[in-house]
């Protein structure tokens, strides 16, 4: 099959690889009707995180079931389904608790900007939908990955109803935020942001203030928009240093920061979080907890999250969409096969 | 009067001090019936915190009411007080939030192990009840700090019924939060203790199970008390880096750690928080908030977090209780003026 591979910093590739196959009768193999381009694929992107030489890349994928296990009992050859990026059995004692990202059989999708991708533990993994038209299918393809994790920042945060929330923020997960503090009941949504264009999604999808100074600026431009008090709740979509103290700075004492960003050389203010009892909750996305709930929202058209896909490529123009996510012509990207 | 000085490592001394005053119209000065060591006093005792030499210690102290300023409207001089470690106005933001430790107005007892101690913000700090007997006493000297203390640590991770918890740190807050756990509805809480007589009062504070191993094997032993999959929630009660791995190491996926211990030395292990979605929630206690709840427990007879004081000593002789504390001889001193 074709797939997305990566060679090295900016060295993003379409090759013929070997077709992925049932390795567990627990599997599901799924033909890709569209991809995209994750935040977090630009760690390895940019030779911040390590790759292996000639890897498949993109854990984002929506399509049809084309192959099941023998032991595959609630999909079928021919459903549409949603591909999380995080595989899960959902009935382990984690899942149950909510935790499908640290499932005790957990896997992640290896190859979703490629023509098939792999699915593990397809029963507990894969929603079923109907085959989404060409307008709704952005929002579900989202349903992968960044409104779920956006979701679940606003979770972990603890939003609730006419809570302040600031978010840390612009990209796809940071906009996918604001819905989700908006859908959870936030009167007030600020987010941080210096792009235009972000700033009117972010707008568009419910947010009350823009804040676009960074740093010191950017927490006192909060703390005065918040009568000094800071934020009822904050969520980290970002994952660096920079915006994890922006965000201990701009909460407020007894407040929770949700953290979504996966942390890259992140030292924790420890000595503010004790001294203002600022806690911290977060990670990894349980997005199969989250799917089922999400899914009805976007099918009765409460949330739109397929907004934050500003291009939309075939898949052999991939490494251009690489491209201009790196150097933010772009939010986020649709590829497909 | 006659005061607890700290002079260096290990030199502790009771000295004349200029007796305390009203500074500010929101004071009142109260004559100390008996103060207490805490675990935190050591941390200067030992040399691994900044001294003022020659500076007043100790923070925890109940007595009666001598002196208040021109502001002050509810308490009164002869008024028999808990004065909680840190003061607050008990009415700004972060006071209303519950989190009276942030007050904006907030300061801390000086002198607990004195004659005289200042307190400010009389009328939001200090919480007036009958003068306790004998018997009473050492339970409602408990409420100035380690039984709101220990609550805070379960408060903070979230302590339900039918939880298991585990407890790390067999100190005075380490048993309270035992209590606490309990009074909070945990079925099972796991202390982990390497001392008998912690162990013994752990128990007879409701602990149901006790790990005497430390560290990966500490951590290894409450696994399998729980099945492989961890405490639902675990109480930090030491501040030590390696308290906080080990709370890190035995937490179930989804959970929250409750820390309470000052942090000392502490790096957090954010990949391991992040990939787990371990939260983290806690710090310095709001003992106002809990005062008035714990006290009608205490009265009650529903708890007798005084059981954790195993030495009695009067003024002239608390360099020996700390001497006593930090070789482990006695888990907590009161000090009788």
């Amino acid at each position: 099959m074709r797939a997305t591979t990566i060679h090295g910093p900016g060295d993003i590739r379409v090759e013929q690889v070997p077709d992925p196959r049932i390795e567990e009768p627990t599997d599901a193999i799924v033909r890709v009707t569209a991809g995209c381009i994750c935040g977090s694929d630009l760690w390895r992107y940019r030779g911040d995180n390590p790759i292996t030489v000639g890897s498949t890349i993109g854990h984002e994928a929506v399509g049809v079931v084309e192959q099941v296990g023998a032991q595959v009992r609630r999909v079928q050859v021919g459903d549409f389904v949603i591909v999380p990026f995080c595989h899960c059995d959902n009935t382990c004692a984690n899942c149950l608790a909510g935790v499908q990202s640290a499932c005790v059989r957990s896997g992640t999708t290896q190859s979703g900007q490629a023509e098939l991708t792999r699915v593990g533990q397809a029963d507990g993994s894969l929603v079923r939908t109907a085959p989404p038209g060409p307008h709704l299918l952005p929002s579900i393809l989202a349903l992968t990955d960044v409104m779920p994790t956006g979701w679940h920042a606003a979770v972990s945060a603890g939003v609730r109803p006419g809570m302040t929330v600031a978010v840390v923020g612009d990209g796809a997960v940071g906009l996918c935020a604001v819905i989700a503090a908006r859908q959870q009941g936030a009167d007030r949504v600020v987010v941080m942001s210096r792009h235009a264009d972000r700033q009117r999604l972010a707008t568009a999808f419910g947010a009350t203030d823009v804040v676009a100074e960074r740093d010191e600026a950017g927490v006192a431009a909060v703390l005065e928009l918040t009568r000094g008090v800071g934020a009822d709740a904050t969520l980290e979509c970002v994952g660096t240093d920079q915006a994890v103290r922006t965000a201990f700075g701009l909460a407020r004492p007894g407040s929770t920061v949700g953290y979504v960003g996966v942390p890259h050389g992140v030292s924790l203010p420890i000595e503010r979080m004790f001294g203002r009892n600022i806690g911290l909750r977060g990670g990894v996305a349980p997005v199969r907890r989250y799917l089922p709930d999400l899914l009805g929202r976007v099918l009765a058209g409460s949330i739109d999250p397929g907004r934050v896909f500003d291009l939309d490529l075939p898949l052999d123009e991939v490494a251009e969409g690489y491209r201009a996510m790196a150097e933010r012509r772009a939010v986020k990207v649709i590829v497909r096969p």
